[in-house]
């Protein structure tokens, strides 16, 4: 197989995984909402179920194909790690991105309404941003530590951190740059008004570099780090 | 072992199987719309649940005998694959209907409803087909790149799938003729009304095909494929 | 070891294992009916997921001890099927039976309510011992069938198969004649009154061989039966 | 690695851990509280499943590093049992402690409100000791058990058991002192008043101590015991 049709392969899971992940999110967002009477932690609990269990899946069946990043911030780490190059990681944001708002658009095509909205979800204030660099810095540790201790385990690990940061955020942890973009285009119960984008963004970098650090004090020096696709490799024996 | 009773116990594998899903689908929507207090959004909790544990525990335990397919639109995609012949998996589809009807029915008598009813249950326009489409989509997905990634974890992978298409889908993801048939034989939280069968199941057979196509997409030409049942088989190790 | 000494140990580990599981039973009943504010749904999914998640833990720490039977429907099966002894079924029984009794003790002492009850909770009728009579047939089944296709997946599949149970019969499921009798001696969320005992255990019965006979036609007759012992043992690998 | 570097890189790990263990309980509880509009039992789902996922992944990725115990009775009963030495526990055990407050002031920064309080939340009584008691005698025996039956299961068996225990024990089961210390630090869902806390971690120490003795009843003297980083290496096959 030629590496070009290799990376297309690549972006293509990474496209139809954030896809998948957002019609999740923002589809068992409106579903949960309209059904919950009103009552915003059953319509949470509604909205976490689904999307824990859809990172499972995602990450087990899209591990060995793309290392199943589905998150710009996640792209951003194995960079620095060197684990892909940077040519390669900025192909895999774009593909996350644009699958992100495609995921967006085909919920609202399931629940009848406009495909484009813009939302009006307030979401700003320290708080807020710092539970973003929280969930990010939680969700960097776990992917890189379980890579390690048990490569096999990072599907189930990054579906149930997920579903507990959903709870333990005041934010509800979006954790994912490419994710927080496009639930800016739902004006759903999952969506975020575009200007509080940004500060979400920053946080989110910082907390993936803290966790990346943190990581590194974690690992000893002398033992070389399991290389990411190796550890998706893995998942498959 | 002679082919002929090895086909009747993959027959009665599949009829079983598929009458304990109904069992449960149906089953359980009755107990969690009865004391739900009309707050659907509990009763889909207590809908989802049941259903996504007993796949798990279905194909898990049906898998090394008849691949557990469970599922007419899956059936067709593995005689499409050419993993099963077309006499075969028509067999398989007719066994999965009959047995299907047979675990509505068995859900009635535990609720001490009558065994035959017709459901009055609306589910049409466009949303609900279209939502049918991408949840099946989204299974053969499922099934497939689990198959080649991990072919252990795909019970597990349906089931989680399935729990989360509950939510993100408008339809609540029937995504599989013969449930869609059997749930228009009830009238409870779980049923469909006849009329809206018809177009439940072409999006359901568009879905198929359209996940069968992207899935080839994903995968490699020059390896070739993982065999289901070779698949299963390693389940047992 | 000595013989005796196993057979205690074994003996122990069945009443300690049947106790905890009545203890999660009537416990988190008697909890998530106080909290549930009248919505029978919330309250029976706050017993649902910690007796799931109870199965789960038991039977993977106490498989290899005794085969964590912790059910007289279970060793019935095993003994029918030559894997134990008679002598040793009725003791398994005997030691299920006080474990249960002790587990909804400590249950109430921890609520701080009587530590003798006598229920007043109603469950008669032929709803409820066809639904139990299923619920039994479907959890032989799942114990034989996954014990051969998959040893090391039993616990999480009984896990599963009783959460799925609790909803999609009309009885909750017990499923288990020490289970059944133990809670006749609770007069809260979980309970069933004495004159209801006699029918709930005759359908278990009839269900537990039914699901032999079912596991029998599904499982062909050259290959010799996994031994039940050696699938636990095969958990530890 | 010198022992210096390797005794600071497991204290790291059992700081961060038992920070981001706080971190979800109070987290969680706060959101849980303030979403779920009075009903307390879906105030305690959106605790605990949050509390019970986030230790299957702290557990699965910081095992390999210090054996995961985020917890001063675990560290207590792995000294009694001479797999680590006294220094090595009481150093834990503060690491431990140290996490735990930082973890509750995360989750009060992350919601918004001071980050140094003091619970008012009444717990006190024998059927709060006592239920402690069983939680922590449960939490032991699971662990050690476990460890022996299936050590790669212990994480996900801890997390279940504490998901179980939140819902069958009258306290919440704690189960555990560094927790009950850090969350006599908040006035939210969590907390426990700082004169109730004595109680607890009395009825902790004696729990552990006879899960302990349970597990060393169930477990044959002639087979060496696993030692627990054994158990946990054994986790990255």
């Amino acid at each position: 197989m030629s590496p070009v049709a290799s990376l297309r392969r690549k972006l293509t899971a990474e496209a139809l995984g954030t896809a998948l992940l957002l019609t999740t999110v923002v589809g068992s967002g409106i579903m949960a909402d309209r059904l919950a009477g009103g009552n915003d932690a059953i319509a949470l609990l509604g909205n976490t179920l689904p999307t824990g269990a859809m990172l499972v899946v995602l990450i087990t069946m899209l591990g060995p194909i793309s290392g199943a990043h589905l998150n710009p911030a996640v792209s951003l780490v194995f960079w620095v790690r060197q684990e892909i190059g940077r040519m390669e990681a900025l192909a895999y944001a774009a593909a996350q991105l644009v699958g992100a708002v495609v995921g967006v658009m085909v919920a609202h095509a399931m629940f009848a309404t406009p495909l484009l909205q813009v939302s009006g979800k307030i979401r700003d204030g320290f708080a807020q941003s710092f539970s973003e660099g929280v969930a990010t810095f939680g969700l960097v540790l776990v992917i890189l530590l379980t890579l390690r201790a048990r490569p096999q385990a990072v599907a189930t690990s990054v579906g149930l951190y997920i579903t507990a940061a959903y709870w333990f955020t005041a934010s509800t942890s979006f954790a994912n740059p490419a994710v927080t973009l496009a639930r800016s285009l739902t004006d759903t119960f999952s969506g975020i008004r575009p200007e509080d984008v940004a500060g979400f963004l920053t946080a989110q970098i910082v907390g993936a570099v803290c966790g990346l650090a943190m990581a590194r004090a974690l690992i000893p020096r002398e033992t070389p780090a399991v290389h990411a696709e190796q550890g998706c490799s893995m998942m498959r024996e």
